[in-house]
């Protein structure tokens, strides 16, 4: 044992920092504009995944002065790291030979990335350049569509067969320098290349040298090359797996998922969802400049709207009661807010569950059932609550029945809504989490109007 | 090589399904009360992992049956793998001796998390009855608060020192048979236990067995047991760490967190925010039985009621100017929903920011800038098109005006507050994923009305 005078706090202090510190130590030199070498000297230090998330975290001119910074040897994996709108900010008018540079020791996965950032001139030029396995592996990544498991797997995998024992492996590793450092399996494959099993690096190291693979090797879960990434995603997410073969449909391994790829897959399916119910695009990332985000923001004001303005007409049919009681302009937001409230508790619970595989088969019926109460139980309880304070204020028997009953409805009508539009939208092959809280606001919106309205029409107006 | 003649299809078919496989064969199972016996074999196939997912995708009555057939070796580590809802469910009223059979050969965090469900007696009791290494395991992780990185850690880690070759530490982990299936790496330390580095896996087998593990140990970023565990993920995920050590404050390894419960940690956080942004309590699990769900969803509701009825007194105070124009009433709430929709866009923006590390320092004051901007261009465009829309429908030049001003007011006001109510909120502690969205429409809704009406007071009862 080295009995070295080191303390941990030397060793320490040089880790890499959490994001957050390392953001403001940024911040600090970018301030002054004469200390490009004072950045430079400071990213000299970091990994790919932490360059990428720094260049993600300024706006467009800081962004540029960073990217002069990344050391050559990392620009490749850097650029294949962030998100398609930082870097087609930072490929665009990227001549041929800068593209080609930067693909040269680049893995297959992240060649594949960066190509389709580029347009088909540059890319077919840059594929010409490669080495050939490389090209083969490009070409065959660029088969798969943009939602298939197939773009994002590595498909140089570190394969041994059975029959024979964990001494000879690792020298087969060794000779052959097969690993990556990301790798935690081997896969094992028959003379055909068909996966049979995976061996775990740990028992490659724990278990006794001279047994046979086949003794320890299992068969782990895999993933198809053409399956969907979200429903791969819900399948890693809910296995919690760091790492999986894909096979084609025939059962050939032709790729695998390493535990950073597995993890961007998961994280970016989730924030998918977590954006697509506040109704902003992928693409509108943090620092994006003012135009591209209000553009980007737009289409979603401009469904709303619209839906605004089937609220908005549903009002106006009721302009008759409205005239004469006031009373009922005031408290009309309240029915509709409870509403939609009571329904994107239930869109999110539901939602959620989908994420994990969790709703199928004949549990739609109980859910549905049990929703169903959910919101006439809440409806009731809130209704009467509602009911008291709007007695008081307005001390108009008539006024009070009609927004209990108007939010008993409407909360039932939510809560049921909150599962079955999902479930309708899933059916149509639509992704709930992007349209779902539009539908349902307009859903909760209109029935609130028109229940709280029509029943003052017909209970107060023909009074 | 062996020359079996076994085809891939033997082997894929015995491999696990995906998790909507494997509910609804479950599914089909319980439809038939007599079918215990098969539901039993059914589950003899898969994992803890698996296990849980099933549980908690049945309704009680059904969870029952299943739990039943949980195999007994399987059954701790199921009940540690499930949400806290469906874990007390499963372990109420359970006896000592029941739980102290649980706890056998369990890891100890997986031990910590059991005992989080029962009651003191309990937990006192089993704990007497761990073996010496397990029980001290057990009571360290005991002494960290409920949010720390601490208590979710393997304390069992895998130590080698420096100064040793390649070779001798893989006969030293075979003799010692160090590593659990789910390592990555061995933890260097000095004598002190001070954590000095990591080798992996990947490099104990692929390099030279004769060099010293000091050639190739690497500074592993590494988390301090008492951090708080949403920081924690925010940096697993950002990195796209899947195992990294935990070291106390003084820097000796305490710990390990392994890439099943990075995956579980950074999910968990990650549905807590949307759960959170929508008044979810993370105990409303979907099959949660209907009065606590409708309980659990009550406190938001309430919450939601107490500001919807601030956005009707607001209205409340303009009853002068909505009793002569009762378009008004019709239009009121396109105003305030429009608002509402911006904010959300930003808000959401501004939360997955945070998630990732992003926002900090002096990028706020860009980021402000930037909204205020978004929100006066959306305000502008939108309010013209509201505007066109309104004058062709009460063709009324005062009231055209008077909503597009407050469509530009509201949605300059809701782009700011979408950044400036989650930065005012994690300055004071709180969770803006939490409270965030409902302080948000509270804004939108009381600026959205307070300006449309006060403008149309202004404007028109004035004239």
């Amino acid at each position: 044992m080295a009995e070295t005078d080191v303390t941990d706090q030397t060793y320490l202090t040089d880790s890499p920092s959490d994001t957050q510190t390392l953001l403001l130590s940024l911040q600090k030199l970018l301030a002054d504009p004469e200390a490009q070498g004072e950045v430079c000297a400071f990213l000299d230090g970091l990994n790919d995944t932490e360059i990428a998330l720094l260049l993600e975290s300024f706006p467009s001119t800081e962004r540029e002065r960073i990217w002069q910074c990344v050391p050559q040897s990392l620009q490749g994996e850097v650029l294949a790291e962030i998100g398609e709108e930082v870097r087609s900010g930072i490929m665009a008018d990227m001549p041929v030979e800068a593209v080609t540079n930067l693909t040269q020791n680049l893995p297959p996965e992240d060649v594949t990335e960066l190509l389709g950032t580029v347009n088909p001139e540059i890319k077919e030029a840059v594929i010409e350049t490669l080495d050939t396995p490389v090209r083969d592996y490009v070409e065959t990544l660029q088969g798969y569509g943009e939602n298939q498991v197939g773009r994002f797997m590595d498909p140089d995998t570190a394969n041994v067969k059975q029959g024979v024992s964990l001494e000879t492996v690792q020298r087969y590793v060794r000779i052959n320098q097969l690993l990556d450092a990301e790798s935690q399996e081997l896969m094992v494959t028959d003379k055909d290349n068909y996966l049979v099993g995976a061996l775990s690096l740990v028992d490659l190291v724990k278990q006794n040298q001279e047994a046979l693979v086949d003794e320890y090797m299992h068969m782990p879960t895999y993933l198809v090359d053409t399956m969907d990434t979200h429903e791969a995603a819900t399948i890693l997410r809910s296995k919690e797996l760091s790492f999986v073969p894909v096979v084609n449909e025939a059962g050939i391994l032709v790729g695998q998922l390493n535990s950073s790829e597995i993890m961007a897959l998961t994280r970016d399916d989730a924030d998918a969802t977590l954006l697509g119910m506040s109704g902003v695009k992928e693409e509108d990332e943090l620092f994006a400049p003012i135009r591209s985000s209000a553009k980007s923001r737009g289409v979603w004001l401009g469904i709303n709207l619209a839906t605004a303005f089937l609220a908005a007409w549903v009002i106006g049919q009721f302009e008759a009661v409205l005239s004469q009681v006031v009373a009922l302009a005031v408290l009309m937001p309240v029915v509709a807010s409870m509403g939609g409230i009571a329904g994107s508790q239930t869109l999110t619970v539901v939602i959620r569950g989908m994420a994990m595989g969790q709703i199928g088969g004949n549990n739609r019926w109980w859910l549905m059932n049990k929703e169903l109460w959910v919101g006439m139980i809440g409806g009731a309880v809130w209704g009467a609550v509602v009911a008291v304070v709007a007695q008081i204020w307005f001390e108009n028997a008539m006024i009070t029945l009609v927004i209990a009953l108007a939010i008993l409805i409407n909360m039932t009508v939510a809560n049921v809504a909150g599962i079955s539009i999902p479930l309708l939208l899933k059916r149509m092959g639509i992704d709930p989490a992007l349209s779902g809280a539009v539908i349902l606001t307009t859903v909760t919106d209109v029935v609130g109007f028109m229940s709280f309205l029509g029943l003052a029409t017909l209970l107060i107006l023909s009074v």
